[in-house]
């Protein structure tokens, strides 16, 4: 059975995950460590545990088990004391305070939802993701980064403070994977959240593993304004240290213009700008009419179609 | 199988169940849902769920899932907006909501922990118990006349508002069981508000399961101060409208004298006052150096130990 990796974090890892599953694939999920918004930030300020809920997606997409059991999952609490927390996270939480070990609460919490595959934090240390944006100004967290609408006119540092030891399973895991999956996903909140990490970079360099860039469908305003598919490629290879990349997937179809009209307050679509002998062009949005429950899918209605990037990744797999 | 049904709520049920769940019975608990305190309450006033506490006590006691997972369900929060809530009570009011039905949220919690036997809550309806004193001052909610310590003074009526109707499940139990135990616990907050759900006393009344009372070991002060064994009977007997048991356990053993010392604050034995064909006296104190860990067990240390009081109710449901 072919072993592929899934790096990243957030709704990316999850389209790509919840496709996967359904193969007759060795799936790891390695999921950054830098999630501070929401339920995830209060759980991480109050109780002083580890960001989880990227991880609870990523579990949660790769679930063998009922609806009920991850609709119960990604449950979000409304009112009081308790309101916008989300009850995987908080199983989570209280698995990492009673094994004293946040791998051990994931690999718990992976035995419960019948996962099939891995999900593995790409460190077990408590980290912020920082920025210094050209002005000095310094953004502090992923979801101070995330909100901000100043990236896109440059930016001279982003950095995990503090610096962090790899988890050593999430290099042998790159290290023994037939494919890497990268994205899609947020370019700075989760693809180079990962590649900050010790040693990251390096082993994806130094793996046999074949790479596919997925590229994201939409520019995120104020954050990857007017990029095309070769600034998200430049500004990943330049964090990796080379050009690891044996593919890069592409979609090739334009949503209906009405959809496209009513995000672009939020941004606008990525334009292919490569003629790289690499590049898979493929519809990768399907079904638009496609409507999911989970709250994670509700976001954006461009997206990615989870069984067409699927079949694109499993085209790649079955010939290696 | 013999079918054993299990009547009460709180920390005597969990003893019980905890034993016999060793044993090959069927094994059901039947649960009251007037609790209203800590976790429990905050879950009951913000979320207008029904009451998960004595509920995921008797779960956690039939279940045969892993040490971990039930250490899971009793771990308590200890900071910020989530402190004070237990884990179980949380993914119960989660289920409830995604479910839409409290009686289901148990069965699948009861399938997720492995449980032997059934949990049954008494009534499905939001209920509080409240009691009016000889004084007409009204005490409203469990919790209230828990902490109360004024009942001693004497009562003139103890009811569940709005009066409810029974969860036929429950009923069903009872009129099928081959043997009812019903304590010990809490007179007025455990055993007394299962009875007072319409329909429950006739059940017990005209169903042809042999019927045994658990005597409490100690006295609770302010609430049954000088109580003694046949003043515990008169109470249950009068709200079940007639003397239904069969069989009535009582301790014969004298905890250490420095024991009964340190709980005086909290109040006395209770005398054996009864002379009575139907009494099996025994020894259910067992080893008073066992120590627990669940957060159930630490409230005293006076108490009824499980493979003892087991070993009792089993002589007799191998002579049923």
């Amino acid at each position: 059975m072919k072993k592929i990796v899934v790096m990243g974090g957030g709704t990316g890892n999850f389209t790509v995950l919840r496709g996967l599953k359904k193969h007759a694939v060795d799936l790891s999920a390695i999921v950054s460590m830098a999630d501070d918004g929401g339920s995830t930030g209060i759980l991480r300020d109050e109780l002083g545990v580890l960001p989880p809920g990227d991880v609870r997606q990523c579990l949660v997409a790769l679930s063998d088990s009922s609806r009920l059991m991850r609709s119960l999952m990604n449950y979000r609490f409304e009112n009081g004391g308790l309101g916008g927390h989300s009850l995987g996270n908080l199983i989570l939480s209280a698995l990492e305070k009673v094994t004293g070990s946040f791998e051990r609460a994931v690999e718990e919490m992976g035995r419960i939802l019948y996962i099939k595959g891995k999900v593995i934090p790409v460190t077990t240390h408590q980290v912020r993701l920082k920025m210094i944006l050209k002005d000095r100004k310094l953004l502090e967290g992923e979801k101070e980064i995330y909100l901000s609408h100043e990236i896109d006119k440059g930016y001279s540092k982003i950095y995990l403070e503090p610096f962090p030891e790899p988890n050593p399973h999430a290099l042998s895991e790159i290290t023994n994977a037939d494919l890497v999956v990268i994205g899609p996903g947020g370019l700075h909140t989760s693809i180079i959240p990962n590649l900050l990490v010790d040693g990251v970079s390096k082993a994806l360099r130094e793996s046999q593993a074949k790479k596919i860039f997925i590229c994201n469908l939409m520019n995120r305003r104020g954050q990857t304004t007017g990029y095309k598919v070769s600034d998200y490629l430049k500004e990943i290879v330049h964090y990796l240290g080379r050009d690891v990349f044996d593919y890069i997937l592409v979609n090739n179809q334009t949503p209906d213009p009405a959809l496209i009209e009513r995000y672009a307050e939020e941004g606008e679509l990525v334009e292919n700008d490569i003629d790289d002998p690499r590049t898979i062009s493929a519809n990768l949005l399907g079904e638009l009419t496609e409507k999911r429950k989970g709250d994670i899918m509700r976001r954006s209605l461009i997206r990615h179609n989870s069984t067409q990037v699927t079949k694109e990744i499993m085209n790649i797999v079955d010939h290696l």
